[in-house]
């Protein structure tokens, strides 16, 4: 496995793939990897030739300086985890060039998909993501690139930039990877004390709760959302910073659910935030439901 | 000379040449080609092994949609004009394809490039000229391309752009090319009546002479701006859009002019709008100077 730093090695790197005709897939990362980027990697091998992983955490995507200093750190282990799961190249770029004195380039999404939900709760931070991305595909050039569902937004996002911007890149979205307890995999769960752990199961146990009651019929929005709100708000130290459904069909709220919409929902966790949604169509979220 | 429509057509071109090891140049228009743009292709050529041209009458950058109506329309002769200045390929992009509906996604460079000259008097321009050559960028991905200097603004913004989202692009600015009498190359200047033209002819005239007060020793912008002024409120029908020194250094406007400056002016002539600069520093134009 190759481990690449400079712009000019990474763009040499899969010019030489592109050449001898082989196809890339591109995992973009922010580090700190777990079982969910993995399967992510893996998906991506079953779409390529040779497999590139991004390990950079964006500094323009943070709206809060705080959660950028706090961004868990584990190059070592990630490396390790990538060879493992079969990756040809991974690709740390630095922030001096990838931003250097005088950057003022941004790449930005108007509209439905950037006016709610996390665009609300972090100004400017899907500017940051697309703006990153746009720069990463630039780079590798992947035929492929390979997103998580659990950061939904985002990957609607990232799926119609770069189709907009004509990047080459198909953007596949892979399911969300859950840990045994319901909680989706997110780099963030390592700040979680044991205590706010069991606070977070709310988050998925209170989706499931909505997903099955819609199932039996309940199609009122407000009545979704309070279900969710009644598992998160009975803990201390837990704040919703959004809960909606959202339809899939032009990213609307929606006042009455159906089988396109989603119910997406961010919550801090004692000053941990996490994200996670469910398709109100989709299969059970395996949590444990009293 | 291969004519290409389809983004897929034209991707597809361009991965056939890299595969084959073969540099590409590319030449971005809006067609109505004239002189200017066949030296920018004669540039390309001494670039590259095979020369692209885009013919593309963008919408997102024209701020008026008069102004777009009325942008002349040459096809045939422009790939007339291409094949004997040795294209290997022009490509001719549809709006259906380049701006889908529920298009959303725009490119932007902010900070001093931005916030002066043509950004002001047009807004969303260079947004929407961007944006586009992203796009373009992205479906061609050339080694290289070429931009006129005229165009003196959009050049440094695309430049920087190109390096920001490390698109893999070197951008090469070539010289403006003038008419026998001074005035600047540009596809508008179809649009001047003889009348017309002569007024126009104030624009160069101006510039030339305050470019040799500034060799006498003028250092007073406001100074040099009057002479340029006075070249061209003497006719009727004649509006002054903008008409400053800029420092090339940090894209500043300058009080006192050195030779880092250009003088940058945009008029109105019986509705047509016209842009020229001089570099204080650089050659004369070859303008009749009383």
């Amino acid at each position: 496995m190759d481990v690449i730093a400079p712009v000019a090695d990474m763009r040499a790197w899969s010019r030489q793939q592109l050449t001898a005709g082989r196809r890339i897939a591109f995992v973009p990362t922010m580090g700190a990897l777990h079982r969910g980027h993995i399967s992510l990697i893996e998906k991506a091998r079953t779409l390529a030739d040779a497999v590139v992983v991004s390990i950079y955490v964006n500094p323009t995507q943070f709206d809060n300086p705080e959660d950028l200093a706090k961004y868990p750190k584990t190059l070592e282990a990630d490396l390790a985890m990538c060879r493992e799961a079969g990756a040809a190249a991974v690709w740390t770029p630095e922030t001096a060039e990838m931003y250097p004195d005088g950057y003022c380039t941004f790449v930005e999404v108007v509209g439905p998909l950037s006016d709610k939900l996390c665009a609300v709760a972090r100004p400017g931070h899907f500017r940051g993501v697309c703006t990153v991305v746009t720069k990463l595909l630039a780079v590798v050039r992947p035929d492929v690139a390979v997103f998580g569902q659990k950061d939904l937004q985002q990957a609607l996002i990232v799926s119609r930039m770069a189709g907009d911007l004509n990047l080459g890149t198909e953007i596949v979205v892979a399911p969300t990877v859950r840990d045994p307890d319901g909680l989706a995999m997110s780099s963030r769960n390592r700040r979680l004390s044991p205590e706010s752990r069991a606070k977070a199961l709310g988050l998925p146990r209170g989706l499931e709760l909505a997903r099955q009651a819609y199932r039996a019929g309940q199609v009122t929005s407000m009545k979704l959302i309070e279900i969710v709100a009644e598992e998160l708000l009975v803990h201390e130290g837990v704040d919703i910073d959004y809960c909606d459904v959202v339809s899939l069909k032009g990213f609307a709220e929606a006042e009455h659910a159906d089988d396109a919409c989603v119910l997406a929902a961010a919550v801090f966790v004692d000053g941990v935030r996490l994200i996670d949604h469910v398709p109100l169509a989709g299969h059970a979220i395996p949590v444990k439901v009293d």
